[in-house]
């Protein structure tokens, strides 16, 4: 059970944490996120979550009022207050109580904990469907709180029994609603997206594993690309490596998930294991 | 002074009228929103105001939780309990507490007052900068909480000493940020962008009015037909009327406001004060 967040510097009981609604968010959807996991009580790779936050706290123009070893302090006292081995912290900082409805001012930061729920072991054994959709995130670089289409789009996804959305600008692979995309060409070249999309802090960890057992291309990937593919897989904290094994109606390779995405997963799987913070 | 909004149905001390952290246009940014004046205790083109509000709310796949008849009812218990003869008002609704931090569920539903402080007056004498951003608005038809990039923006508009923004989708004109835009071209015809915008009701109202004393078309409107254009306003139902006299370097006509925005803006302000509500 989870029973405290943190409330803009203090141990608040969850029932309890809450925002008056002149909040930039509430009413202009102003603010940024994000999310890591915490395995035997570390947070995984925090060190990078902290450089996002605070970056995409400085690209939409807000100040987080705390420093990154305080921070660090209170992502800790939280983990030690919920006493939860495993589970996932949420970072949410947004424009503040806006007199003028629109300015922000002093933002309000709220540090969540989570349990965490893995996704269904049946995704990683069969792999997962896309939906391809035409859509650019709107400034996709920073991890922003705007997931409108995302959400709007589920009952869409579930009718057409797919699991995840693959957006697409006008032809260009993008990303996934909260995944990044990786391709195995049918040359045997690892390729992802680099342009406009949200850097992921799996998809980094990634590229390093894949790096020394197969060749990878960061650029700009063509929906035309997909009937070559021979493997595709998602990445991001909650998902690790998820097997993407059909898009629309294209049967990725033999509709099966790859070895190299299996084999990246579990190299990551061995690196989470192996983490410590430093 | 106001001292209440209502809260889920329930009049509750603006102090007191907060969401829990976990509501998802706190996490998610998703939410829709509408506003509107109140005029003599009269809530202007409520019908208009709630028509949309519902329609964006189908659009995002929430349900209100009122009809719209108990709606009207909440609005006026609030103007009533308020007390303030001219005011404006908030309709803000959010996809809900969300276990999972992404599916909607029960929506919150907030209705605020605002005092209304109209824009300032030698912004109607003088007229107002635009600084033209090349943005599509995301659901551009919803009336959804997402503003991140005019707020992100506001910074830079100060620095180009420019009041508001012009929206454009690689040189094709759509919307201010937060109203719509008007330009009487040189050949004495009012043109409106007609797609991928919000559709005003300040908009709908101007259209009807001008009607009847200048040629009118909604289509699609060029960048490149800027230096040809006599005159220009924004109109939102905060600014009413708003005359533009120059969008970046480019003076709009003589750069003063022009005859038809004045004359457009003097019948908008005749048919709010003959506004009754039916």
């Amino acid at each position: 059970m989870i029973r405290y967040y943190n409330l803009n510097g203090k141990l608040t009981e969850v029932a309890r944490a809450s925002l008056q609604v002149s909040d930039l968010a509430i009413l202009r959807g102003f603010g940024i996120f994000d999310y890591f996991l915490v395995k035997k009580h570390q947070p995984l790779f925090l060190a990078d979550y902290l450089d996002r936050f605070y970056n995409s706290a400085e690209k939409l123009g807000l100040s987080v009022p705390v420093e990154r070893s305080e921070m660090t302090r209170l992502i800790r006292e939280l983990i030690a207050a919920n006493g939860l081995e495993d589970a996932g912290i949420r970072l949410v900082m947004t424009g503040g109580y806006a007199a003028d409805s629109y300015t922000p001012v002093a933002p309000n930061l709220i540090i969540m904990q989570h349990e965490f729920k893995a996704p269904p072991a049946w995704q990683y054994d069969q792999g997962i469907r896309l939906m391809a959709y035409d859509h650019q995130r709107e400034l996709p670089e920073i991890k922003s709180i705007n997931y409108l289409t995302g959400i709007r789009l589920q009952p869409t996804l579930k009718a057409q029994q797919a699991d995840y959305l693959l957006y697409h600008d006008q032809g260009v692979i993008r990303e996934s609603d909260r995944s990044n995309f990786f391709g195995l060409t049918d040359d045997g070249i690892l390729v992802t997206p680099d342009d406009k999309i949200l850097r992921g802090i799996t998809r980094k960890q990634i590229l390093q594993l894949a790096a020394d057992i197969v060749p990878v291309e960061e650029r700009e990937m063509g929906m035309d690309e997909i009937p070559r593919l021979k493997e595709a897989f998602l990445t991001s904290s909650t998902k690790g490596v998820m097997p993407v094994v059909q898009i629309d109606d294209q049967p990725i390779g033999d509709g099966r998930p790859g070895d190299l995405t299996y084999k990246l997963g579990e190299l990551f799987q061995e690196l989470v294991g192996a983490y410590r913070m430093v």
